[in-house]
């Protein structure tokens, strides 16, 4: 089967990447080809056995798309997209990106589906953005949308197109809503959601890292290599299994900052612990009260994804990463 | 202050400016101009103490937002929609009239906050149709939107786009999920729901009518004044009471088609009833399987929206308006 990453330079992207190509299957078929594409050159993997493809590409530019399924993949993994504060920054960007980027790929599908019966399995990350107050404490699947962002407007209205399209029968789509990514490796970015990971991060590595919210803040997570295992998972799923239904929210870990700070003490000890400088923000609080806590994820868990074991559990991994990295 | 209609030529667009011409009001304020635009000619009211403009234009025609709304009015009621069969049948035309034809206005908005501070009132007429299967009997506020049709994604996105346009500020919207409309006047026509008023109306006006699902089949309904009423009303609430649920499922009357054969009883007879023809069609019935019941609409209710007393008030309404007529 031939697979198409678009955001194949990102995080997740590049993990993915490497998990396919390492286990030399998507689904139950074997990868015989890879077409990895982002808006900068995404790198290539060593040890494809498939064909491998990798290319520069504004998906909104005119063609861009269609250019993108010119190879008829098999499968698409559509992880591109412009990031929560960038959307809420530059409107205009998120819209162009977010949505019209992801209605000019369904768009093409559609019509190579016109053309030549092509029906690929789509896989669209969506996000827990799509969620806004009043939350209740734990919230169920057969809960309301309403996002608090430009960013979680656009993932809803992109779940939406995905559902209407695969109902239609142009694709066979699904849209995973990711747990907030944690630990996320690399530098601190500017995102609301950085200090989740940078308060664990960042002390393991001997640095300082800020907390601006109360530690009984609580927020669902999952590592980097679960929501790589989503993608995975869902490349083998049958997602007539679905039904009308083409949004999944995914299991995560929910834990406060206080049970974060534990989890970093057992491996870090207080002097990890005592890199963490409180530093209240109240612009931030404010922001993260809007977020979801905790998920009851039935459908996604009878459809045979699985969370991390535990906060511990997402801690040990990136420890595990850091020192193989180091 | 200036109201602008967009599908002003349709029913309950016809009826709304009826209604504002009649009270010389919108919300609190006196109504000093009319602007009424349908992709047909709509006709101009007599007795409008303001200035009215008619206009025939298409929304989707490069500018014609921008020229829509040149006049600041300070209300907008978007009523103009390709309806659920079209949609269906022709997917480009829904998407581009129900989706983009919505997002060019909602922009045209945006782009004059940005040149002038505008910022009006938008009265967004949504749909029953975002909700689909699987549904309880009775939806709360807090039910998922689902569509099972292409018309109600196209709805459901725009309900979207509105509501993060309006956090945004710049305009100041409600998306107003309305009842399906019955007693519907005028000839039948090719939508599904279609016999749930032809049941009422062809027998009172002597003509048969066919019944295509079992009597034990229920839906929701407001008569086209109940209609007319909640756009009124929503012309003079204070939206900053929704916060960012800008969505609203409005009242209704919950009847199955034996409580419609009833009512129609009661003002038509055994002679009415004997011209209902029950000729089951699996088709219909399938569809409307997946529509919805009834709702508990709490909000709307706490919010001043109400609903037609009974379905016999829907009826009763409808024999004095056709007699009125005759």
């Amino acid at each position: 089967m031939h697979a198409l990453i678009l955001g194949a330079a990102g995080m997740i992207g590049r993990r993915l990447t490497k998990a396919l190509v390492a286990s030399g299957t998507v689904g139950d078929h074997p990868l015989d080809a890879l077409t990895l594409i982002d808006v900068v050159q995404p790198d290539a993997p060593a040890g494809c056995a498939g064909t491998v493809r990798t290319e520069a590409a504004d998906l909104t530019a005119p063609g861009a798309a269609d250019t993108a399924i010119a190879g008829r993949p098999g499968i698409v993994f559509h992880l591109a997209a412009v990031v929560s504060g960038e959307a809420e920054a530059n409107l205009e960007l998120g819209y162009r990106v977010n949505l019209d980027g992801t209605r000019l790929l369904l768009d093409a599908i559609r019509r190579a589906h016109a053309a030549d019966g092509y029906r690929p399995k789509v896989v669209f990350t969506s996000s827990l953005a799509v969620f806004g107050p009043p939350l209740p404490p734990v919230i169920g699947d057969d809960w309301i949308v309403t996002p608090a962002s430009s960013y979680g407007t656009q993932k809803a209205m992109g779940e939406l197109l995905l559902a209407d399209y695969s109902r239609r029968g142009f694709l066979d789509g699904i849209s995973l809503r990711l747990p907030t990514i944690c630990v996320r490796p690399g530098k601190p970015n500017k995102a609301v959601s950085g200090f989740f990971s940078g308060i664990i991060r960042e002390p393991l590595a001997g640095r300082p890292a800020i907390l601006p919210v109360p530690d009984t803040v609580r927020h669902w997570f999952a590592s980097p290599s679960a929501a790589t295992g989503f993608l995975l998972h869902a490349a083998g799923l049958d997602f007539g299994r679905l039904g009308l239904r083409r949004s999944l929210t995914l299991p995560g870990v929910s834990a406060t900052v206080a049970e974060e700070i534990e989890a970093l003490r057992k491996v870090g000890g207080d002097k990890a612990v005592a890199l963490i400088r409180r530093d209240p923000d109240d612009a931030v609080a404010r922001i993260i009260e809007t977020w979801p806590e905790a998920f009851a994820t039935d459908r996604a868990r009878a459809l045979g994804f699985t969370a991390d074991a535990s906060f511990d559990a997402i801690v040990a991994e990136h420890v595990a990463e850091f020192q193989a990295g180091a």
